[in-house]
């Protein structure tokens, strides 16, 4: 069996832009609020509704719209105008239809990886959405499965790795978050590949992995062909 | 290769009860607003925005909350409360916590067949919700597979049965909407068994597709065994 099979890619924010999405329409409801507090203690509101809701709406846009109006209620005592929830909705419908910007390098190192690897893409999000996205990004033909997930998790891994490839043992993830993409992979076995992103959802934070065996870090996906063709080769 | 191999069934309305749960809901958003116009005319209104968003919001409940919310501004003309706007958001919160009711025969039905066939869920609306469905039915050791996909057509039957089973000549689906269950089942060369349900969303309805061949009807999913030994012998 050879030592690498399967390279999963998370796709938000490491093949395409997304949070920099968020963070514009975020920006839109701060100002749309902006005569009802501080746009800090907004932000601050806005991220305890994500987060309380998480567990019931999951991730993705409409979940997080749904937030932006819970937080426009509250921290207006209810003053908000329906003019403002309008605009949120508006805005959430935007974010749904932004137009999909693939990250530098994201399709050369799928096309230089995919046939010798299975390639796996492994998201969270809206599963409408996310594959709205794949489609529009023109990578699609490039994977070899896809996998929209609502958690990532250790087992997620060990569960997707095994269906279409080798194991997690046998794989490599390659992600923008510690938390989701990289430390769960390594604890199923697999290595863990961090491609830092200059936004990432606090939310997504985890410590670094550094002592970890299978953790790697590189700058940007034209790094990524050739740290494969060394792990696989080591 | 045997005749059948596989049965995928639909879960809403199939698996366990989940329209009549939308209906109370409606009902609740139709009695807040029902200063502000007829019932029939308000549920119109929803269902007309419901079908504008489905490109947008796809299938599920939060998609139906985000509706909801813009219907009650459109109807008032903005002159609805904030207050009803946190009921609204209360109720699509609510909906998404409702305790899974199974069918009758459900279980039944998926314990004599497992073992026998690959059984496998396949199912629209949120990711997130579905699986938490699935999770308190009790059922999810009865599938050899679940897909949670963001539409039905004859091409996702055409994959999902290729990619768990024999191919969906040798598939079976089972199901309660005739637009998404039964018709494109057929199309890709499977059988559709239709199991009606008193309930069934409106969108979901198409001609009862009688002079197929492969078009089965039962009353419930106790007889769906019997007919399934039946249609493999013949």
């Amino acid at each position: 069996m050879a030592k690498l099979s399967a390279i999963g890619f998370d796709a938000d924010d490491t093949l395409w832009q997304n949070e920099q999405f968020y963070r514009l329409t975020e920006t839109r409801f701060l100002e749309l609020l902006s005569e009802h507090g501080e746009r800090q203690v907004l932000a601050d509101r806005l991220l305890e509704a994500e987060k309380r809701n998480l567990a019931l709406y999951g991730f993705g846009i409409k979940g997080f719209t749904l937030s932006m109006i819970e937080t426009a209620i509250e921290v207006t005592d209810g003053r908000v105008s329906t003019a403002v929830i309008e605009k949120i909705l508006a805005a959430g419908r935007d974010l749904l239809r932004h137009p999909v910007e693939t990250l530098p390098h994201a399709r050369d190192a799928l096309e230089r990886l995919s046939g010798a690897y299975r390639i796996i893409m492994i998201t969270k999000g809206d599963l409408f959405d996310q594959e709205r996205k794949l489609a529009q990004s023109g990578l699609g033909d490039l994977f070899d499965a896809v996998e929209i997930v609502s958690d990532k998790a250790r087992v997620t891994y060990e569960r997707i790795f095994t269906r279409h490839a080798d194991g997690p043992e046998h794989a490599v993830m390659v992600g923008n978050s510690l938390k989701s993409d990289i430390v769960p992979v390594i604890q199923a076995g697999g290595w863990g590949i961090y491609v830092p992103h200059d936004l990432t959802w606090s939310v997504e934070h985890a410590e670094t992995p550094t002592e970890a065996e299978r953790f790697r870090e590189i700058r940007d996906l034209s790094e990524l062909p050739d740290l494969v063709r060394e792990i696989a080769a080591a």
